[in-house]
């Protein structure tokens, strides 16, 4: 029989403890990629039902947010590791809560979905699917990095923003000229402002993700300036005319 | 002479040592809360001086994150805490994260008051000083719970995020009104939504340290549902006429 006093899950050896820790980051990874994936498909089709489920399906991040944080402090506290073992448990708890962020903006955008696809058409949304796929590969990336313990790979992540901001700072020029265009765009528009924006943070989280797993691999820190260029904060759009 | 192999910064004792880092994060969270305080200041009274002053100062806010990570990275390497002391620094490490994050949406503000200060009036900007003001009292009975070791006053603090998203709202829907009422609202009222979402995530950040300083002190976890009322996400105004 076995012992019911043995927590289920601090497995006998502690290879298989940081392997299973691995195991969970991407899972909870995979689950935030669906999800951007998804709030992003419903938003292109107008798909309310799809937006519903990615609201819904939430919750199942954030209890796995709390499971890695519970599993990290379980083993700091039994294993009391030090070096590379402490960088990647300190790095799975990072790693965690910007999957958590993650999955919240894209609950956000899916949200918004549901107003946006009760109003009229706004432009093209092709710039949305476009920053979702740069996102989605940065984001698979660096966990994968995570899990196959690969610096170079969470490197390349880490440089590769730049295009997401670049399209973020095009659909808020156009976003705003589709207002001042006409009012019954405002409210669509300002939804679709928001959900660009989220695309935007969750690209800035793939990177942050990036950055915490070259520090967990090699010990050494990315430069603090890397490559940016969200300008959307300084834009002036003027009315037509 | 002092043995310069022993790194200053780590004390000799262990209590020593984790006042120190309460010490820090009061400090970083001093400097957070002036960030937003200034950042507001410099949106009402459209002074692009302070604004700049904001922008600049932000590069502390993160330094301090980086030191007080290395510093917790430290204790659990060298003492194997468990426990409280144990969940005291997991906590901090959190703490900075979110504190890191109230200095970037400072910052964002404060680049986005240097755009709306050249911009038409529009509205009035009490709602914000109302907002600043709320999540500046949150943020600071958070840190002080921290520091002073007081569950209570941390959930308190979990309660009382629901006025500021009430503010959030009624901005939303006022910035959307003038934007419809002259398209030469637009530019400015955007970013003055965004400003408010600025205000409302720092408010989110605010609870999320309450909850994790609840967590750290009373080893208890709070509900999941906290009070939340963001119903801006899912607003629609119409068009005059």
């Amino acid at each position: 029989m076995p012992n019911s006093d043995q927590p289920e899950h601090i497995s006998s050896s502690y290879e298989g403890e940081l392997r299973r820790l691995r195991d969970m980051i991407a899972r909870m990874g995979g689950l935030a990629e669906r999800q951007v994936a998804e709030s992003t498909e419903a938003l292109v089709r107008h798909d309310t039902d799809l937006a519903g489920e990615v609201i819904q399906r939430d919750a199942a991040i954030d209890a796995l947010e709390r499971e890695i944080e519970a599993y990290c402090i379980r083993l700091l506290a039994l294993r009391a590791p030090v070096a590379g073992d402490l960088r990647l448990i300190v790095a799975a708890m990072k790693v965690a809560h910007d999957l958590e962020r993650i999955g919240d903006y894209a609950r956000n955008a899916a949200k918004r979905t549901l107003v946006v696809a009760q109003q009229p058409q706004v432009g093209s949304l092709n710039g949305f699917q476009r920053m979702a796929r740069l996102v989605l590969e940065n984001l698979k990336n660096a966990i994968d990095a995570l899990v196959e313990d690969d610096a170079e790979r969470a490197e390349e992540v880490w440089g590769a923003d730049e295009p997401v901001d670049d399209i973020y700072n095009g659909i808020f020029r156009e976003m705003l000229t589709h207002m001042m265009e006409d009012p019954r765009n405002i409210t669509a528009a300002t939804h679709l402002l928001f959900i660009a924006k989220n695309l935007e943070r969750i690209g800035d989280h793939a990177t942050n993700i990036a950055e915490t797993v070259h520090f967990a691999v090699s010990g050494d820190t990315l430069p603090e300036d890397r490559p940016k260029s969200d300008t959307a904060s300084y834009a002036v759009v003027r009315p037509p005319g």
